[in-house]
């Protein structure tokens, strides 16, 4: 079943499309999970504990474990396994933005899809579609690229007009036209920008749109909904990080997690059926 | 010191500019070493040993090791730890190719300059400045941006017209002329395209320039080192790879590799003097 098709299925399920970013940053957990020796790992379990009933997908970004190198690498596994066992529907899309030349490329593949054992990952598409093609011909796997980015530079380059449009637009429509060959492709475009996601939307057709920038980046939720979702209200993944995972400090945090989550995915619900 | 500096020292004290790829695809490797606990650090070894006195760098590349995971992650710590052992002068680039948002980029920052402690990182242009800062912020470390690269579908997007230009252009003009605070940037230019190499060149005047596809890819030495050294005939890193790393499969693999190094170092040094 390809990733798209697992996607529907657990939102359905959840009747959500809410992503929770597991961006979860050593120096920020709760003060009463310091010391123990898998802290990340026990943060991560009781946000996954908390919160799992509510969302379509966990997205782990790598970089706030790679950070901590074997150490950080095993909390992420045990993360990865412990979504696995809660609800083996709920799809990991591993953050992890590589791209480099075809044959480094394996190695990533390696580790993302038989290693970690996720659903997809995100990539960049400077290098193109030729050096992309080990990802590209995973299947049943997502292979998330991006297009827009959530960050307030990001269209130092990705706004660039050539051929008369931005450059987001153009990469937006190699991975549509040209790149998706195996229906497995899918966008990034942060909610910070939700005119450009609208656009996007346009080129793309049903193609599942990753939405990162939602909270503590700013991004309004009624327009990213309104702008981000296909015809059928769907094949959006809309992911918020600190703003959930990080809600209380304190010894509730797993019960202000999950308001937060539930909070915002009635949200979300609430402008895809309007 | 930064890492220009650094570079210059060994490039000087080992006259070469040559840089080895340790892309140590575990598939690859003799058939003598398997079984070994940790072949690929044994064959890293055993390759820096053969050739520490004729580079001024070593590249691994991240894929080779993430992708086992745990276990590869430990071989790159290793092999990191015995270069810095044989000789602490020769530079480390992490052919990683990162690139996040910028909170996100500070993990990666931690990885690769504190839990590894290598001397430069390569990243993705495509989030723009804003979101690189931490990476540019490390003021003695190098920050080598992909700018031309190897790949054979490189110019997919890379060679796409803006502001009249192709966009590896503009993506060195910005580099050289509003990243490069710090002195700590250089460029990534594939050997495959030499044209492109040398436009590079004029634009960011004595940066240092990452050249890879020499050797494996088809890049030809002469017009690369003629294309690719700045004025002094320097600041040029010219990596090869699996042309030297797996020069032979049998027991003499690092007497071929040190030859096949050997070559390629005084055929770089003949064109640069010319």
């Amino acid at each position: 079943m390809s990733f798209q098709s697992r996607l529907g299925v657990i939102s359905k399920k959840h009747d959500s499309l809410l992503c929770i970013g597991l961006d979860s940053d050593v120096s920020k957990l709760p003060k009463h999970l310091e010391g123990l020796e898998n802290a990340q790992f026990a943060f991560n379990k009781a946000m996954i504990d908390a919160t799992h009933d509510l969302v379509c997908a966990y997205k782990p970004n790598d970089a706030f474990y790679e950070a901590y190198g074997v150490k950080g690498m095993v909390q992420l596994k045990l993360t990865v396994e412990y979504i696995r066992h809660v609800d083996p529907e709920i799809q990991i899309i591993f953050d992890a933005k590589r791209a480099d030349i075809g044959s480094s490329n394996m190695g990533y593949v390696r580790y993302a899809f038989t290693e970690l054992g996720v659903d997809a990952i995100t990539v960049h598409p400077y290098l193109g579609r030729e050096a992309l093609q080990p990802f590209l011909d995973q299947k049943e796997k997502g292979i998330i690229v991006l297009c827009k980015t959530s960050n307030s530079g990001a269209g130092e380059f990705q706004d660039l007009l050539a051929e008369g449009k931005p450059l987001y637009r153009i990469v937006a429509e190699h991975i549509a036209n040209q790149w998706n060959q195996n229906d497995n492709c899918g966008v990034v475009v942060g909610a910070t920008y939700p005119q450009e996601l609208a656009e996007v939307r346009r080129i793309v057709g049903d193609m599942p749109i990753l939405i990162p920038g939602i909270g503590a980046q700013g991004g309004e939720v009624e327009r990213t909904v309104r702008a981000g979702v296909d015809e059928t209200g769907g094949n959006a993944i809309i992911n918020a990080g600190r703003s959930i995972i990080f809600a209380s400090a304190g010894e509730d945090f797993t019960e202000k997690a999950r308001e937060e989550a539930k909070n915002l995915k009635d949200e979300i619900n609430k402008y895809r059926s309007a």
